[in-house]
């Protein structure tokens, strides 16, 4: 519904413009990236030795204080709402139009990198500095946003964008996590625990949110093109697998009288990545935790339990490789004498980008010049909380070997650029377009 | 040499008798196993709750009281050797000959049974108190002997055969083991740790050495055979798998490009068993211990360690299933673009039974009328050190449904009787045989 009327806002905008959009200024981008790299840097460390800049951390209150000093330098006037995010508005020249929504967040991951979520929120200031700096005043007011928390989002965590959403579970606040009371650790960085519900957005609030950010993965920089046009945020589907066999004496107990657990959690270890790659697709299928009972080398494993998890932008494939799941299990646990339980636990709902936005990210990249793709996002955005308010599109930009979550996660300078150029060149575009429909 | 020597005693004695051997007190050994459950037992539970009799625990130091009391009954006057092991000789009616020893352990592994180890030591008493009644004097002294720890043999332990053997380790009574240097432990049941040395026996000082366990398997059971005639105990090789892949993010790592450790490692799991079930034999391989690294469910696993273990009578086997694990780790890295690495780390040596002893016991069993098959024994024993200095015979008896180390360990009370009469009739014939050569 929100997109179709932004779609047919475009639309009418008729042919594309042809004109070249502004760029923003390299040099001053990367020195943002640089200032907000020195915190949480490990001490003694250098940019190349990443962040840890968890969520909540001094190094996260640190670097918060220093972003809302630069959005002030902007004119930003910054404020926190009550679930810690950081807004910062700039008027437009039409008072009554709702505001074009950006921005990233600046936690990082324990031993992370300087380009996860910074090189977003540091390119929508730098949108911001060059819109001043060129006299430009676009017709709806224009928000930066800085999420908290986004790299605690996973699961349970009590991340800005989940609270914008109103998806925090009531009573979320009151449980621990990481030794901390989390109403107490959103007290640290500015949030308001008691006036949560404020921090809610409505739906439609805002023209479209846009999020520029590294893609975290390799098909960019292997494909060699700076820009990826994000075509949604994957869903994701999380099984346990528990097989359970019998423990028994390495020594004594023959082979052909074995219920061994691990030969057959082997087996669904390998049957999770035929059904990933069944067919063509990017749809991916991961066992990432396993554990072996009573794991000592002279017994035969009892018991095992393992995770898996199936990831796609179609909800529908990610349930129909569960099934899959399912039947592999039965035939394995028949195989090896064990029993096997493939057991759904949970279900993240990704996000579709908004076609029109998709559309008008393409049709600015191509008016600079820039190569790119469309691909689908395989890691959790806020921007898949945000898609449940409005129109919601995200830039990729390529990540040297596909590294990120880690201190060697790297984007080129000149693509860094490239992205943040994208990005106002398409608040621009979306602007000048919604004037000729109606809102 | 020892071998050829008992060979050749036993060839000397002709045709085999015919006569029916004697047969133990059924009632009274089941009375004796029955009455050392009691130490060890859980809280409150009965018989079949099994015993948790660990080495040098409380629990173990009454038992040992007990038995020595049980022994001195015997007339056995026990002695505890400076390495804890407890030793009751009953004189021969020739002084000069050298004694045949016989006997097996009574700690246990925590969550144990009432037989493992428990019934040898039972049935040894029970011969020593048959003959009493029976007046029968043999030529040759008898030793009974109750091995101190070993269950906690494995590895770098500090079990009493392994010093009567002299493969203790220099220094092994130094080290910490469960919280405890192990010199303190061994005082703890009345060992002289200063006098370790002392508890070496010298090679040939015993006739041969006897003893009479459970399977800790299933073969007997299975077959509805009562007598087991061990061939040897196997051999044990030892290695150490490492799997190098790379974590990356379980979101954006498409399938083509991961390099998953899992995915390599659970290969292994089944090449292992593959290698094992190559050929007919009652080789075994296993995979007991398998950590996976970051072990998260939404990183695709960057490393696995895993242990493998190949068992067999045969140490060319075992070293040949070893040389299969490196051939095919090299296969399953190239395949998988991990790094796979098996390292050979230990081996530990197994021991063949003494030829003339497996046919003197399965005459025996032929005289009572009992049903014997020949069968390696997967598990290790204190026999494996004794093998070292004498010719070694083991006699088992089934275990209900291959159980072993749990309290659901359960031996049949007419199978208990029928072990402990082929260990007499043995220990019988041996003694009249050898009267027909010289030591």
């Amino acid at each position: 519904m929100r997109g179709l009327i932004l779609a047919s806002l475009l639309a009418a905008a008729g042919a594309a413009p042809t004109d070249v959009p502004p760029r923003v200024n390299a040099a001053r981008l990367r020195q943002r990236i640089e200032a907000l790299s020195v915190f949480g840097r490990p001490a003694g460390g250098s940019f190349a030795d990443g962040v840890s800049r968890t969520a909540f951390s001094d190094a996260d209150v640190a670097a918060r204080a220093y972003v809302m000093d630069e959005m002030r330098a902007l004119g930003l006037e910054p404020r926190i709402d009550p679930a810690g995010n950081i807004l910062g508005r700039r008027a437009g020249s039409e008072a009554s139009l709702k505001p074009i929504l950006f921005g990233s967040h600046i936690d990082s991951v324990k031993g992370g990198g300087n380009f996860d979520g910074d090189y977003g929120s540091m390119a929508a200031l730098e949108v911001i500095a060059t819109l001043e700096e060129m006299g430009l005043r676009p017709r709806h007011p224009l928000e930066v946003v800085i999420w908290a928390a986004e790299e605690s989002s996973y699961g349970s965590g009590i991340n800005g964008s989940r609270a914008a959403a109103g998806q925090l579970d009531p009573g979320e606040l009151e449980r621990v996590q990481d030794g901390i009371v989390k109403a107490d650790a959103l007290r640290r960085i500015g949030g308001d625990p008691a006036r949560i519900g404020e921090a809610r957005r409505g739906e439609g609030s805002f023209l479209c949110y846009l999020e520029l950010h590294i893609e975290q993965g390799g098909k960019l920089d292997r494909a060699g093109i700076p820009i990826g046009v994000v075509e949604g945020i994957v869903t994701i589907d999380d099984h346990e697998v528990s097989v359970g066999g019998f423990a028994n004496h390495a020594g004594t107990t023959p082979m052909p009288d074995r219920r061994d657990a691990l030969v057959a959690a082997a087996q669904v270890v390998l049957a999770v990545r035929e059904i990933a790659t069944a067919e063509a697709g990017p749809q991916v299928g991961t066992v990432g935790r396993l554990n072996v009972s009573p794991n000592a080398p002279n017994v035969v494993p009892g018991s095992v339990q393992m995770t898996v998890e199936f990831r796609d932008l179609s909800g529908e494939k990610v349930a129909r490789m569960g099934e899959a799941l399912r039947v592999r299990a039965a035939e394995i646990a028949e195989r090896t004498g064990t029993e096997v339980v493939a057991r759904f636990t949970s279900r993240h709902e990704g996000a579709r980008a908004d076609a029109a936005l998709q559309s008008a990210i393409e049709a600015t990249a191509s008016r600079l010049g820039l190569r790119h793709m469309r691909l689908p996002s395989g890691a959790y955005h806020d921007a898949q909380m945000m898609a449940r308010l409005g129109p919601m599109g995200m830039i990729f930009v390529p990540s040297l070997g596909g590294i990120s979550h880690s201190p060697r996660e790297l984007t080129r300078w000149e693509d860094c650029a490239s992205g943040a150029d994208v990005l106002l060149g398409t608040i621009l575009a979306l602007d000048r377009r919604s004037a000729q429909g109606a809102e």
